[in-house]
């Protein structure tokens, strides 16, 4: 089919938008937005094969896409306004290009974000989708403000999306519910932005749990110059990955699995109560499994005794 | 080699910034920039093998990924100020990484611009940069302001970036200065960001010179709902592509190559003189080459007599 960026990106990626500090969409060499204050920017690429299953679905790729970029403005506590796409497609199948679009654009209007601009190009699949969000007068949620002394939470459940990830590689999984919920957890996670901007001014670090808990909660400690020690029995554990996976590997993936998209953050004791209260206002679960100490890296225990997890969370290289 | 992402990006990407508004820069979930006004935001993707050969030296493909950007941001009139960059890699090649990154470390150095963010991932060799301008005050640049009767203008020389180009699929080129210069044309284009920021206020409509002439004076075209007329002997071509190519294959790459990255403008008549002193205090050669009419597309003249070129520049898919 001999159609070109242009139509494409007109056909499937523009939508009227209501967004009035929108100055300027898609379409010219830059979008324009109008701003006033701190702005949240980061960027986040997933790369077909290595971040997704080749075949997953177009939709799904566009969900999980954007999913993740606004999963790191829930982890400084920003409001998404805006993102761009630099998508490269082996070739212009119209259909997963509605599809994608679709899953992207869907998510982003449940999150009032706008798609203001992007690059459609022709190689490997890759999509970068970069983000911009506001904080107004909140301080941002940082690594690098946890103290020795601090507790440690999760919001959700974790080990979910690593449990779903081996799901979708096994063909032979069942299709029974708990298996369709924890695929999804990996297709569609729910970034915590509720969850992140009711934080601000009450949490003293964050991180989203994109790479495994382990790795994550890891650079929360060395942005913050402490260590930490997780207690392996609080660990946040979904009754659908208890339902199909022994408590061992549901543990395993709950340390080391990525691709959760929950918020990892630390707190004060003092702010415990402000802490339920804020998330109970986001409708957002959220558990205590630990807290800083002094020293370097993250220690796991059980019943009190030191207990060694057999890897710790994804690296790119 | 062993190395991680976050070892790779804090050795070679993070560099020290006297940028006042950047508040967060590398290493957390996202950086934080203070902004107040207009923002033009952009993002380019250059992905090896397609837009540029697979065995670019690293620091011109670190160069010319922000080159493209800077240049987006000229054919707004904005001022560029924040890039991010997401990167994916076959392999964590130290060497190839960090000639990248001075590549485009440098280039960002020269114009101002803080690198506040990325993503590195393993993958074909994909490199996407999303920048971030400023407009202050400043309409933007956009392709739709154009009228009937605005002349056409082009900034610099046509054609070089394409012949250049040539020159390096070419192993057989002469190594003569002529050819030295029209390779590091598309190696290392020059975005015409002075240029684009003199011109707001003065141009009716801009784009960059990014997929060729036609091409790109054909989207400001269609946004301002008008013709264009371009004589062909006004083209700026330079002494170098005149000096090894015939002028029928030059004003070939003229019309049709793409990847100058210069700016083709259009303003009223009246404002003649405004664009020669625009230009003049940006340091920056233009040529008046034609001007919008009545009607769709562009259409091509030699002696006043309508030319038909061979191709219409490139299209993406």
């Amino acid at each position: 089919m001999a159609t070109g960026e242009f139509e494409l990106i007109a056909r499937y990626f523009e939508r009227p938008s209501d967004d009035r500090d929108l100055l300027l969409g898609i379409g010219d060499d830059a979008a324009v937005v109008r701003a006033d204050g701190a702005l949240a920017v980061a960027v986040d690429t997933l790369v077909a094969g290595v971040h997704f299953p080749l075949d997953l679905p177009a939709e799904a790729a566009g969900f999980r896409a954007l999913a993740v970029n606004l999963s790191d403005m829930a982890a400084m506590g920003a409001e998404p306004r805006w993102c761009t796409l630099a998508l490269t497609l082996p070739d212009a199948d119209e259909a997963w290009v509605s599809e994608f679009a679709d899953g992207l654009l869907g998510l982003a209007e449940r999150y009032g974000v706008a798609l203001i601009g992007g690059d459609l190009t022709r190689g490997p699949l890759t999509i970068s989708v970069q983000i911009i969000g506001t904080l107004a007068d909140a301080a941002p949620l940082t690594r690098a403000g946890g103290h020795i002394g601090d507790d440690v939470y999760v919001t959700g459940t974790l080990g979910d999306a690593a449990a779903g990830l081996a799901l979708l590689n096994d063909t032979a999984a069942a299709d029974e519910p708990a298996g369709i919920a924890l695929k999804d957890r990996f297709l569609r996670p729910t970034p915590r932005v509720a969850a992140g901007r009711a934080l601000t001014g009450v949490a003293s670090a964050a991180i989203d749990v994109s790479d495994g808990l382990l790795a994550d909660l890891g650079h929360i400690c060395a942005a913050s110059d402490c260590g930490a020690q997780i207690d392996v029995e609080h660990l946040p554990l979904s009754a659908e990955i208890l339902s199909l996976f022994p408590l061992n590997v549901a543990e395993f993936y709950a340390l080391g699995g990525g691709d959760d998209y929950e918020l990892c953050f630390t707190a004060a004791p003092a702010q415990a109560a402000s802490v339920e209260a804020a998330l109970r206002t986001a409708g957002c679960p959220v558990r205590r499994i630990g807290h800083l100490v002094a020293g370097t890296g993250v220690e796991c225990r059980r019943d009190g005794q030191r207990f060694a997890p057999a890897f710790a969370g994804y690296t790119h290289f």
